[in-house]
């Protein structure tokens, strides 16, 4: 592939009033890639409730409040339309299409790095927080830790992939939970669950029982689950639980809303040795999870585990199974004029599935 | 090893009034080995906290009242005298010493059982609660699940590594720490606790930082811990383990103590990925672990598990490594009549280090 | 249920001339349960290459030659007629279907046993060889040790499982293939191979690629398998491998044939840090595998495991799985009588599948 | 630290008669640190077997002939003296003693990087062939990459702990011994082995079982072996090993010398689920492990794994065990110009312990 002729000015949506739901086009200036650094057009970015939060400044555990002037977006896809020094041997090259997830760049130097947790890295940089993010046309990454987007997958289905779909799937790894063995999914039925079902059941061959509102049975059953139990029809979920396990709980648990309430009995639906997975990350000020007291973790010998987001790795064989069309997630597609609309419509949650910009 | 001439009557210390702190000597009819069944002529026991637990009944997790006339204690040694049918390839023979722990038989058939984890049967007879224990000159144990006793260890200081040092050690085993790694034990000069540090730091080749009360500061780092942080002197221990640890946090804590507030600070100890082990069981109402909260546990990627007793197995591990000398415990040797007073001197904490009962 | 009334004498096929392809019905003497045991009546039993291998003496491996008399069979399902003394918490009850596999009896005391590798038990009893087998009416076996049938599977679908099934779910749980990665099956068209297929492409969530000649092309394709290839046509395996996985080669190989040949090139199929995994045991005298040699293990990481048969719990988890419908095996019903004829076609390869004994 | 003023020129000892054993001193110009990189003022470097292999072309697994001129050497420690852009997050800072490894550089972008074994790198730079090494007064590395040196550690002592400490600190982890269980170290008083031992038995609480010359026993036995077994004066070594463990042979052989007939009876030393791992690499043709046929390794569940130098983790886990003491290196300093008298001693096999090179 011969060089690309780009343009000076490039349209992206920046947060104009941190703190309220509200973003405005603007044009920026091209960016160079650096050393190491690959300069992508992005076609596509999903939007995740996580920029929200960013956007809104809401988001306890932010670090720092959101700058004025912040592109945003975590789940970007596009093409590498220009290469840094140094970027012989990154895997990628020119015309290449990418992704940009979450964890956009890494340090590589610090003690996660070294132990492989990339998502843990104590210097990385968020996109869309740290970093300008995938709400425009074109962005900066690191070769050698953005994305490969599989040749056969649409930019579309493959950008929520890298957010919703890394999450879950580490999760799921997480579980420790073996192929044949009963896997509950709490809110099975919400845009990390609907997801966490169709791996969990489709790709690593577990017995799924998703938990959610009755409202989503049909799209649970739909997804692979075996089971399903409503949340707002059961007295006693765990007991639930146990009737379809034979009687011995769930090997693992996770959970997938941001309920602290679907936290409180996770582990009461758990057999011996059973695991629960923490992914949902409830708002507001922390709220100890009620049945992880010391009596029930040492006389059923449980563990509870958290996970986030998910490494590089994690990453390209979230793809790969997207690819392979095991995992699909609903979406609709948007102008990149329309994300102020799309914010409000999430704020007053009227979306169905996952909401991709078109940012051509 | 030919036959034994044995009497028709021996002596047994029985719990006289349950609910209270009294024992009784009785004499009670010898037992006569069922299928699988060995008869051990036990030498000694060790007297453990939870023993008064059952005796007084005030052990919340118990599931039924203790029975007037029954026989405690759970930590006893002594030579097998007697072998029933059917117990010729169960890997014990007349005259070996052997050991009965807390998990004094399991049914081998259950879901636990069969996946190895035989410390969480569910139909398993614990010593001196379900079944006559070891406060008695002669017990009947399952041929195959007795602990073999290693030659070269002395039968008193054996007895007590069958329930506190098969503990600790499974727990740490499940730790995930490897060697070379800080391992924090909170309640480290405790009963728990100072054999804890033993097999951290010396047989399993970790970095151990020590926390309890300042009093028991020389104990512990005589033990082998690296260093040693007092519970009473210190206003931030996450703060000093940090300094400790690179400003990283340890991989893992093992809470030995039996105190909610040692639990309520133990992830915050942690470094990203690490793993607090629950081995105290503290008293009353269950209480959650305040760190555990999805927050904290999904931003740093931490795990809390469970972990109770230890297996078989790690029972004749534990013995091995008690009778290479590298793990020891402090005790003291009372007459079989002293029991009930063992037990007010428990209930009063003037004892130091373990007692084990002279059975002979 | 109430008891059951059985008859004083019952059928049974026995090895009538050791050394050759010989059987003959015989009446024996209905057995009595002792201690821990069962008496099951069994219904069917599938007919296995290996015992060819005991009646004919003709297995390097076996400790002691067959004896006149022996009734053979490893791969029995019937139901409980009778408990033995001390059964109550065995897990089984009267009426329930159970099976006899390989392993038919363990001594849970030994070293193997007690570290949970029940199937390398040093006194472990082989159903047909150490023990009457199940080419018969009536067997008896430990109530903890059988195999309970789940409710809806077909007895002579299950039988085969016990044996061929087990061994191959176990050797891929060996694997340490995660869902999503290459498995190559060597020999997938062959009686293991053709279960290993389906245990990894639809149990397991692996990717399947089948090495057998090419006749067998459809069934392996039609058992789940991604690719095939036929080892008859292809002049280098090895980089016909690659080119089916990104030119990296597979996670994972299950050599399922006994063929030295397939085992001399197994280590070239793997990617870095990849596992081959060995079941098919070749007869004759043992050749080392050829690209097993420091030099290559060194460079690329790789692991080279053996497994045989199964632990108790992956004979039941293999059953869930055939109970489920995501295993079959093909097989034909041939009643007890037609048992040399079936070993005589046995031996001129002409059986197609498994043949199962109706033991009416 | 402000800047340092740095020579245009400075010495380097090159390969100027690649092929056979021949070193020059050389003045070279001063390297300017690219992206990603700092330049290091080496005050020392271990001279390590495998440079004579790079240097007299002889060691088979190499892909090129080495070409005239290269710098060797791959155990290099000293101090930064220069750092290029975009290392600000490098982990490390102006000053800082740091060293080179085996494994350079790596492309953090494979599928062996992503993996997290980046000791397969497919793009790896190895020091002293690849790229310019460590016998010489400055060098480059990559900012990331290198290995942080401890403040206590001597850093003639650091030196050889890159290559043979890391090498067997990595074959250890990679043996699946927990403490207390029975390590062979095969060649336990080589170069790697008298490291093994003392990694095993002090680090990681084996019991090893050291397998040498017997003219090695003392040292075996000083850095830590339990036991020592002459190979020249032992008939049967397998028989000596099972005497030694109980009749059940080791857990883990780790096999650190170079000899075929060593691996040959690795397996052989093992008992039911044991591991080898191959450590050492013969030269000449590659010869198949000789116990490492399938019979063997199926009958009792057994594994063998490569194991090849180790991970950048690895690196700096293996210098905190040396910095603490843990582990030590016997050497003797001599100065740069001496170089080829060094190797020609090691030709001839006259050097006791490890010859580490004063550049200053």
């Amino acid at each position: 592939m011969a060089s690309v002729e780009l343009p000076k000015k490039y349209k992206a949506a920046v947060y104009d009033k941190p703190g309220s739901i509200s973003t405005k086009i603007e044009e920026l200036d091209m960016p160079e890639p650096g050393p190491g650094e690959v300069l992508i057009n992005l076609s596509h970015s999903g939007v995740c409730h996580s920029d929200m939060g960013v956007m809104t400044n809401t988001w306890a555990q932010l670090p720092f409040p959101t700058q004025k002037g912040q592109v945003g977006g975590h789940e970007g896809v596009g093409k590498i339309v220009k290469m840094g020094p140094g970027t012989e041997n990154s895997g990628v090259k020119m015309g290449d299409r990418v992704g940009i997830k979450w964890m956009a760049g890494i340090c590589d130097a610090c003690e996660a790095c070294r132990a492989g947790a990339d998502a843990q890295c104590f210097n990385g940089k968020v996109s869309g927080y740290y970093t300008p993010g995938t709400f425009q046309q074109y962005v900066l990454g690191p070769a050698n830790y953005v994305t490969p987007i599989p040749s056969g997958l649409d930019s579309a289905l493959a950008a929520p992939m890298l957010c919703a779909g890394v999450t879950v799937y580490a999760a799921l790894r997480k579980s420790n939970a073996e192929p044949g063995q009963w896997v509950v999914i709490s809110g099975a039925g919400g845009g990390l669950g609907h997801l966490a079902v169709q791996f969990s059941a489709r790709g690593m061959g577990h017995r799924v029982i998703g938990i959610d509102h009755s409202s989503k049975k049909e799209l649970v059953l739909e997804m692979g689950a075996e089971h399903f139990i409503p949340i707002d029809g059961t007295d006693d979920v765990a007991a639930a639980v146990k009737e379809l396990t034979s009687g011995l709980g769930a090997h693992a648990v996770v959970v997938c809303t941001a309920h602290n309430g679907a936290y409180a009995s996770s582990l009461d639906l758990l057999r011996f040795q059973g695991r629960v997975v923490c992914v949902g990350i409830p708002e507001h000020e922390p709220v100890p999870i009620k049945s992880a007291n010391p009596q029930l973790l040492v006389a059923k010998a449980l563990q509870v585990v958290g996970s986030a987001v998910g490494s590089r790795k994690e990453a390209i064989d979230t793809l790969d199974f997207a690819a392979r069309g095991i995992v699909k997630t609903h979406y609709t597609v948007e102008k990149m004029e329309k994300l102020t609309e799309v914010f409000k419509q999430m704020d007053e949650g009227t979306i169905k599935g996952r909401v991709v910009l078109d940012l051509s």
